[in-house]
């Protein structure tokens, strides 16, 4: 149908739901469904509301790995299942606090004085959450350390990061995160960062703190190395949902947030999202929102467009917070449903200059999510225009975005916050995570496991070990030529003959291993041989 | 079916094309096209081929715009269609080329001395180009000036950038960026800095130069007010393919990247995939698997995934190219088609501990795009385990995934670099927009306009006119507050309620204008008025 402008202020006001405990509201009118969907989805909502009831009372709700989910206790102790839980969250808790007043104070320092850097290595949820609610909330001016991170295995992108740091080592505290201990890319990046520092003279132990489980390999390490400090991740909270963990708390403390604030944030938006009431639950809105949408099946991409620099990496955190919950092989009967929504985006307006264009004239396989922050800036605003700032035109430009989606029938809906602030940045990142939980049940799967994750893993290992066949092979042949053919043979893996193919093409590349090709007259036909 | 690991390496060696001319080769062998599919796509593909030859020539292959597309000009001055068109590309470069010479060695300077940053002012297809190349190339340790970008009408996301300028304005060169010379975002920009310069007592104009088209209203302004320079842009070459002219080269040679190198890369790219047979050309190869995978209509997303950190923008800048390019509504012959193909990722193997969980295992509505880059680093690599480096793993966890998603049915293409060096960014690039260009013939699309875009500038116009009446009206009103239904009526305007109530709901979270809001009992019933 064709909406006019007067119907359309009748729908707004129908579907804007205002939350003023979290200074949000949620704007649902541009999403199509019928009045009256959400009384026909009650059944469905109660069974999702009772299905996170009983998560929060610690019931195992990931059934795959038996664990408890209990990210919402951090932000509420009183309600973890145990007094041993709640002793555990608030030790924590405080050894952090403790921790960072030393570290601000300069009782604890580096080499070369009180620490003025801080390098996070850690990889996806011990990433994602750290990056944007330091970029959400940072600021140059007041940050306490500034923040720079190793977020992969890439030694160049190591190197550049090191570049930066470059002659600031002895003053550049490190934290280690990785909740198993043993994840490779994090593991890797200890151990460069550890050479790094050992290059400038410097003892890494004597600058590096690790988050991590009890007894984990890295809390081992770091024990036996004499690390500055160790602060516990638990099984009971998930990688993606780490952030009001230490994962997220301890960065955040040492560059000077208010990580307090964040943890309320997240506080009131679990106590408003335990509401039994759709329409006053903006998570229970949300999800089902999105069940309507993707129609239960991922068949919409979500588009996140935060209309606030501040916001960028928000897409960037969602993206794994939703797929890696959703994107499901199958549900919790175990029947093939190939669930999820994709998840992209940057920020608005920036993002009308590139894809808006597809977004209202292209393919139709999307929904936008517009974040609308009311705040402009700290400080008053200069006019651009008589009576006009630069404010107004983001905020136009935001208007003028929805609008001109919804007239070529893309469907959108905006979440209004007052401002960024610990607290606001607290709000979203709870309100997604409920939200997710509630669309899981709604779909049936289980949200909290990663079982499609570990195939790339376990191959990834077989090429580590085909690597080293190939080398001892290719060593043995004490500097002969061999065809890609004749190492697989050599190695009496012919059916491996591509990983080999692979493995020596990015072996020859680099020096480290003294591999050298010589080119024939096909890519099938050079020659590989040490030095 | 289900390949067994021989099948896989016969069709690997079928389906890997090397280029050596670029240092890049092409994979492929998991697309899921049957044997002699190219042979089957020959007469489409010769029509693609005509058309970019037409395009190359000078044709107007812009018909909405009556423009002709002559960015590939840039890279092979010889190859523009007229005297007086090579003439300006040679002495706009000579003029680059001088002007940096200048600012590397002093002779023009800012008021507190040798340029130091650079604060680039631009959006869309002015930043993301830059941005890609900023961070793929350069080194905290080698560039000769730092470089920031104003990308947004963002009051507070400037004022961040000019927290980390802070002091060193004197030292900081801004570009401004616009070849309409009236884009809003980045007009809001070059005001907000030029206030910032005269806070600090200095005098913009003595540090900003203009990249735009000549006259337009950013040209004369840039000449009256005695800016440094500026440099020109052309109604032929696009927003989204304007990284090879002064939009990119200037910023990045400023910088110190070898520009010159990446023009050689596109230029080698451009000869290369001028050829008529599909398979010696890789844009050909690209655009026709693309058709195969996405059926010439979208069905699939492209997620793009460089197993390097210094691409990581490459999806953002790629996102752009090709959703801008192809997300059409009309197709040349004014049929309704919704064309596009939507693009999203960030890098390997970081974005394997985000989402390619529901890559792999849930909903099937993607392809993936690996780059490989074969060298990991400038240097050595030390070991992480024995005989093994950080870059092993990063090489290890692609060929992990690329197989991981393959056993579950997902397709993927692989592009292999030797290194990321200004020539192989330029190659790509240059890969791209061909082969973005080519798919738009294949599916019989103007891949060079950008309609959508005006709806949504123009419901923006609108809101700032609303805005600017609403206000009158409420000074008018001398403090007595008035709910938005009487705002509304009282502009003479009840139809725009909504956007009277977005509109006051922005302007009482800010001081700016003085508008304050009075809760009432519930959203609608809220006062707003002056103080």
């Amino acid at each position: 149908m064709n909406w006019t402008r007067e119907q359309l202020w009748e729908r707004f006001q129908k579907y804007y739901f205002e939350f003023p405990t979290l200074g949000l509201s949620l704007d649902l009118s541009r999403v199509l469904f019928p009045d009256g969907y959400f009384a026909t989805q009650e059944a469905d909502w109660q069974r999702a509301s009772a299905a996170m009831k009983a998560l929060e009372a610690g019931a195992i709700a990931n059934p795959d790995e038996k664990r408890m989910v209990g990210h919402y206790w951090l932000r509420d102790v009183a309600l973890a299942p145990t007094p041993e839980l709640r002793q555990l969250i608030s030790e924590t808790w405080d050894a952090m606090v403790d921790f960072t007043a030393k570290v601000h104070s300069g009782e604890i320092q580096g080499a070369a004085g009180k620490f003025t850097h801080l390098l996070v290595i850690g990889i996806g949820g011990s990433a994602l959450g750290p990056q944007f609610v330091t970029q959400a909330l940072g600021h140059a001016a007041n940050d306490k350390l500034k923040v720079f991170f190793f977020d992969n295995t890439d030694p160049d992108g190591m190197d550049k990061v090191l570049s930066e740091l470059s002659g600031q080592l002895g003053r550049t505290l490190a934290i280690v995160i990785s909740k198993s201990g043993g994840t490779q890319e994090t593991r890797n990046g200890m151990l460069e960062a550890a050479a790094a520092y050992k290059e400038e003279g410097l003892n890494f132990a004597a600058h590096a703190v690790a988050i991590t489980g009890l007894d984990s390999k890295l809390d081992k390490f770091a024990a036996s190395d004499g690390w500055l400090a160790r602060f516990q991740m638990w099984d009971w909270v998930g990688g993606r949902t780490s952030e009001t963990s230490a994962v997220g708390v301890l960065p955040g403390m040492l560059q000077g947030l208010n990580m307090d604030g964040m943890l309320r944030g997240a506080r009131e938006c679990d106590k408003l999202t335990r509401s039994i009431k759709i329409e006053e639950n903006p998570a229970a809105l949300l999800a089902l929102s999105w069940y309507y949408i993707v129609n239960g099946r991922g068949e919409k991409d979500m588009v996140i467009l935060p209309y606030k620099d501040r916001l960028v990496l928000f897409s960037k955190y969602l993206q794994q917070l939703i797929m890696e919950s959703l994107g499901k092989e199958l549900d919790l009967e175990g029947r093939k449903v190939n669930q999820g929504i994709a998840v992209y985006g940057n920020k608005g307006s920036t993002d009308q200059h590139a894809y808006v264009q597809q977004l209202r004239d292209g393919v139709n396989n999307f929904f936008a999510t517009f974040i609308e922050v009311l705040k402009d800036r700290a400080g008053n605003s200069m006019e651009v225009e008589p009576d006009v700032t630069s404010g107004d035109y983001l905020n136009g430009f935001y208007q003028g975005t929805r609008q001109a989606l919804f007239e070529n029938g893309r469907q959108s809906l905006t979440i209004s916050i007052r401002d960024v602030s610990a607290f606001s940045v607290g709000a979203l990142i709870a309100l997604y995570e409920r939200a997710v939980g509630f669309y899981a049940t709604l779909v049936g799967i289980n949200a909290y496991h990663q079982p499609g994750v570990e195939a790339g893993k376990k191959a990834a290992g077989e090429v580590i070990a085909v690597q080293a066949k190939v080398l001892a092979w290719l060593r043995v042949q004490g500097g002969k030529g061999t065809t890609v053919a004749e190492i697989a043979s050599g190695i009496n893996a012919p059916e491996q003959a591509e990983t080999v193919f692979k493995i020596v093409e990015h072996l020859s590349a680099n020096l480290d291993r003294g591999i050298v090709k010589t080119p024939g007259s096909g890519p099938f036909s050079a020659l590989y041989a040490t030095r």
